[in-house]
């Protein structure tokens, strides 16, 4: 991999111009514009062969696809609009130019469709290929979703349907490339609608987990309201899995889950208001993780964090 | 290592209030509070072990400081006032946790003396250690410092001195960490007082091409006025070194290499409203790239980028 090739390749390919950047690829720093009264969002992310992505799995442009809808996700679970994304590409000398150009066209096709692009990076040497992506984003000061503030009482929702990435995972072949909630996180920001939100990268019952932490709460949860996403119930069982187990526990769904007041609007007046659907799963309680729901002999718990996953601090 | 309880530990560490973080580490994204009028300026560099830093060399301690200097360094380079640092750490299971805290608190040390924080990150297994950081920082807009913009008749001038990193690792023992320029970058940046800047990672004649490329322009230097770093001449000796060979080509000073205009205050002057010394070492010229003033039989080029070296895009 020449070093200096790819990054002309890359600068390249990520040439469009974006009244956001000021400054893009190519100086010490990109510059990004923000508007009056907002903040900053920023979160950092890293993809590690062997870790969270094979290329005997998936090809690298969804890999990279992959990669950019996660960090994007971030953005979207603090309702922010993305204003740009730098990427650390660390790679053996031997990883082939294309493996590494497929990578980073995942990367743009991701930012691209969530209005968004590269705006710098760094490309280095390492026994072992990794991504490492920084989202940048900008919300409303005041306006962000946390992951503190659920009070008991309040209804969980969450957005789309869930297990398809898992399942994926478990088949050994990846495709799925989920899409970051940015609009939905924004309409969430924007009218108040969400005490607390997060999304569900490392799984629904853990992300849930973390919500209630963050907010001093329990949660209580209807196993049976979880949307499954299409495929996931006939194709879990058809490798002997269990779909809720899937739905609940298998990560990188990169939907929204979201704490909302007893009297806000319900989940369909909500989902035309975030502009995809929202189902209500639950209940936020003083304290404990409740599951209800589940099927005979399923038993479903945040349990261990996955080997290697997602940790943020 | 326990991610959880190091993840736990880097928060206590980086727990300080900071009046540039509305929300620090423990959600999905930290927010950072910027100025009106002001742009966000964005850099991200990965140090991996064994290429950037050997444990065998130096402390982790000191691989972090370094770390965050170089971080930082792209900050200064551009005029803006740092917002904070995220943090990816990839390391193997097998590393000592005294050894990823090391780290840490060196990052840790160089924010809090460049007067801004740790705001967040992502713990994941790899095979090799590295550490990725992305720098944020904030510059009113129109005045950042930027690569372009020199033009011939321009005098060329650093802050600082060269060479001491290079002996280092020459000497295979490194203790020294650069001292990220915040506070002359923001001057020059604030005072108009540079056309085209860029800090020194790769080395002198490496980041006066960088500049050079990006302005249209060409350089000649006065190797006899280029500052060295006490020690440096003596110990490159010692080694059978020529220091200037180390100080025009050995890069990691992390100083700042600016163009000024023709009538611009002096080197004296400047080094007094930026709060570091500043020498004069050249001018810029229509093309090409001239040392002059090296002892006979040395000579001198940008050469080859340093293995695996910083490659920003």
């Amino acid at each position: 991999m020449g070093e200096f090739g790819l990054i002309d390749r890359i600068e390249g390919l990520a040439a469009a111009p974006n009244p956001d950047v000021a400054l893009g690829i190519g100086d010490d720093a990109a510059l990004l514009r923000v508007r009056p009264g907002e903040e900053v969002a920023v979160s950092t992310d890293a993809l590690v062969e062997g870790v969270h992505f094979r290329f005997d799995q998936e090809s690298p442009r969804t890999a990279g696809r992959r990669a950019a809808a996660a960090a994007l996700s971030d953005l979207a679970a603090m309702g922010a609009r993305p204003l740009g994304v730098v990427c650390a590409l660390a790679a053996p000398g031997r990883l082939p130019l294309r493996v590494a150009l497929g990578l980073c066209r995942g990367l743009l096709d991701t930012t691209r469709d969530g209005g968004t692009t590269l705006v710098g990076g760094n490309v280095t040497r390492a026994s072992q290929t990794s991504v490492t992506l920084t989202a940048l984003g900008a919300v409303a000061r005041g306006k962000a979703l946390r992951r503190a503030g659920a009070r008991p009482g309040d209804r969980i929702l969450v957005t789309g349907a869930f297990g398809r990435a898992a399942l994926e995972r478990a088949r050994g072949r990846v495709r799925f490339v989920p899409t970051p909630r940015l609009r939905a996180g924004r309409a969430l920001a924007r009218g108040g609608l969400a005490r607390a939100a997060i999304d569900v990268s490392d799984g629904l019952l853990a992300d849930l987990e973390h919500l209630c932490r963050a907010s001093g709460v329990g949660a209580q949860i209807d196993a049976a309201a979880v949307p499954l996403a299409r495929g996931v119930d006939r194709g879990a069982r058809a490798i002997g899995r269990e779909p809720l187990a899937l739905a609940l526990c298998g990560g990188e769904d990169y939907e929204l889950l979201f704490a909302a007041r007893p009297g806000a609007p319900g989940p369909s007046a909500l989902g035309r208001r975030l502009g995809v659907p929202v189902a209500e799963i639950g209940r936020v309680i003083a304290r404990g993780l409740r599951v209800e729901g589940l099927p005979r002999g399923v038993v479903a718990s945040p349990g261990k964090p996955r080997a290697g996953g997602w940790r943020h601090f």
